[in-house]
């Protein structure tokens, strides 16, 4: 698995070219420092020069001052601004809110607004479920975080987090075409957060928390689904759990092994780590064992954390003691959503034979495929620049798509179960391989499937609020 | 004046109509229940009968039972379907949130969310300023309410608000580009959403309160003022205040007195009747009296609602005592913010030469524009089938727009006197006349010039966070 570097920087170089000075100058100059052009675009011409803008993909931030450097040593080319397309495609914000119908005369403004509004304000104050259908809420999840617990980069703060949320909102769109709006909180107190969410849930067909750091999203979750009849999903335990199940379903398929027979190991005890062991536990895996720093989570133990606690009662059924080693050995399958460099080859040295690995720690893997490789049969990542990328986008939008469809009143177990075997069903059985056990994001099959194997699970188990409208998308 | 009734229903009938009957049949049958055909569409056509969409314009419920068993009693034509063109409009929603870009490939997604994102949110980590340049706040506002003083309908709750609440991020977007999005709050506890407020504004470059009752929406408002660094704008009680404001400045004109002479009595001192107090005495006016159910509130008496003890220091300089009538003898102006037809012609008779009457009671007002008419020089009302509406929608898009530009941290009085002032200017001098003192709600004109004015006037007090950035638009 060669590394192709995908995370690096996109930038548009604009230059003056003196007309003495050929563009193949330019070509080489960038092409010397290891730059890589992608666009070429004239912005203006004088008689004794041309302005171009020149799109230029490089490494990191001081592979962009060899190439400005290069340039700018050339007779004749001047660099007149270096934009980063980035942060060019963040100005402003990345998403907008607009009307559906325009308001273009005195009738229209009548109808959606006074006064005709009220009579629609008073069909939904005699019945308030029909804000189902006469309002947003239909088609409407609040992305909520406090901002603690933001991609890699920790506790940034609401401002900061901002950027993610919008991000998600577009994916939202673009992949389920439902509208998700962001809901950046200033606090950390779980009391508050949970008393905000409610108070600002009349307006929302279903909330996805997002990015609130550990123990305290399980509290705020669990408290908010006891007390909300929408879905409330957090989406850092939820969707990475239902993604990593549909690539393990598929997985065993390859090394023909069942779930009931495995023996999996889960490193890292956070939000996804408990998520994904109560997801496999569901699914029917029988034998869970959790490794954090101090090690393995003990059988029947008591912890100071209360998810621990459940942990130790629901877990290690061999009551394993013991260091990551002690875990690892004879195991089929490791789970890492833990950090960079945890797992060495002597680890996967140690398991049961075709190792599974699913090494989500981000942007850095429990350990890196070129070294992972002689030693597994199947791996995973977070990462798009390896095979087999476990990416939450495979599930959060047709998962909420469905729930929203049938006007669902939470994301149970069963709907989780079902889209993951939907996402490993997109898979099929002929093209399923080491490096494709899961689909790519932009396989527009996965959030139909998704969709409406979430929305025939809320039926089923008995929260949809409207029983006909399973969807063929 | 004649009424002319807008706020009828709009209806699209599906009819089915036999070829042995003429459509002319089902004119005369629409025409004779008094309905009035505005469109006609052909649906599907079958040998022996067409299916049409007729749109017929009815004044209410009982005219429109009238005109579909005009039809049904016709051989020939059944009504296969009724619907009301307002609630259609409302299905699923009146906005939606939007992608700014699309999300085609791995680079798009590298890019607007992980890995790229990071680099940004780490940007506004360090200085988190720049979320106004880097995320929606730059250009987004909360349309905040708790649902408890909506329309005319008073308490109906946050679900019943929202279509209000989205008609108004529709205008928002439509007469301004400014992205609103609607926050309906399942509370009505002050702490409470004051908490809740100050929580959701680090996404929000402005906060816009809407339809919360009277005496909480002043201190909500108010607390919240202080606390954020962002505009906080009640728009019940400023908007209001600053259209009405706008109106008074051109109708003095016309009968040529001057604001400091005036004698202007406000019925009604609740939200609306104390702003609008407010910015006539911030415009100059010296002598407001106020005047509510129990009758004139009096100089210097105590009150148990402390928004009224703020108003017995500040207004009725003569100490005038007694009910309306005392109050409204030799007054100029006479602004109604209370309830139906509180006005009688005997008060309008006791007023100084060329009554000015603000009769904004919703949706009918103090006193009839035919009953007023003999009496009054100039008349306004809030509706649309009268002359001189006086609508928030001239306001709000306008000063919210201002202010986000500079990205002002309040809006002030200034601001609000100078969005006044704009919004008059906007009715030419020779056009100026009794049935013409403010701009039309669609004069495109409006919004420029008050966005303008406001940005101007943010800077002039020293409020805005970007000065270079007054704006022509």
């Amino acid at each position: 698995m060669a590394i192709q570097q995908t995370n690096g920087l996109s930038l548009i170089l604009r230059l003056k070219i003196s007309t003495d000075a050929a563009f193949s100058q330019v070509a080489t100059a960038i092409g010397e420092a290891g730059g890589d052009i992608i666009a070429v675009d004239v912005i203006h011409v004088e008689k004794d020069y041309v302005i171009r803008d020149v799109t230029v993909n490089v490494h990191n931030d001081a592979h962009r001052e060899r190439v400005v450097e290069s340039l700018a040593q050339r007779p004749g080319i001047e660099v007149i601004n270096v934009s980063d397309r980035t942060f060019l495609v963040h100005l402003g914000g990345k998403i907008e809110v607009q009307a559906k119908t325009p308001v273009k005369n005195r009738d229209d403004l009548s109808r959606v607004y006074t006064p005709g509004v009220a009579r629609v304000c008073q069909a939904i104050h005699e019945d308030p479920s029909k804000a189902f259908q006469l309002t947003i809420k239909r088609n409407t999840v609040a992305v909520v975080t406090d901002g603690t617990a933001v991609l890699g980069l920790g506790d940034i703060g609401p401002e900061a987090a901002l950027p993610v949320m919008e991000g998600k909102a577009m994916l939202f769109k673009q992949f389920a075409g439902v509208d998700a709006f962001p809901i950046c909180l200033n606090t950390k107190d779980t009391d508050e957060i949970v008393a905000i969410v409610k108070a600002i849930a009349p307006g929302f067909g279903g909330i996805n928390l997002e990015d609130i750091s550990s123990p305290r999203c399980f509290e705020i979750e669990q408290r908010l689904r006891e007390e909300l009849d929408i879905p409330v999903f957090h989406d850092d335990q939820h969707g990475t759990a239902v993604v990593i199940l549909a690539g393990l379903l598929n997985a065993v398929k390859l090394v023909g092994k069942r779930l009931p027979d495995l023996r999996v190991v889960v490193c890292g005890i956070g939000a996804a780590g408990v998520a994904c062991t109560k997801i496999l536990l569901s699914a029917g895996v029988k034998n869970v064992i959790g490794v954090d720093r101090a090690g393995i989570i003990e059988r029947d133990r008591a912890y100071e954390n209360p998810i621990w606690n459940w942990y130790a009662r629901h877990t290690n059924p061999e009551g394993r003691r013991g260091d990551l080693m002690a875990a690892i050995t004879g195991a089929d399958v490791f789970i890492g959503v833990s950090g960079p460099g945890v797992l060495k080859p002597e680890h996967l040295q140690a398991m049961a034979r075709d190792p599974i690995v699913f090494a989500m720690a981000n942007p850095i893997p429990e350990i890196l495929p070129e070294e992972a490789e002689p030693y597994v049969r199947i791996l995973a990542t977070g990462r798009s620049d390896y095979p087999n990328q476990i990416n939450n986008v495979l599930c959060f939008p047709g998962i909420f798509r469905g729930a929203l469809r049938v006007r669902a009143r939470e994301i149970n177990e069963e709907m989780k179960l079902a889209a993951a075997e939907a996402i490993a069903a997109c898979v099929p059985e002929h093209q399923l391989n080491e490096q494709y056990i899961i689909p790519s994001v932009f396989n527009e099959a996965v959030v139909k499937a998704v969709s409406r194997a979430v929305a025939e699970a809320a039926v089923r188990t008995g929260v949809a609020r409207r029983e006909h409208a399973v969807p063929s998308y």
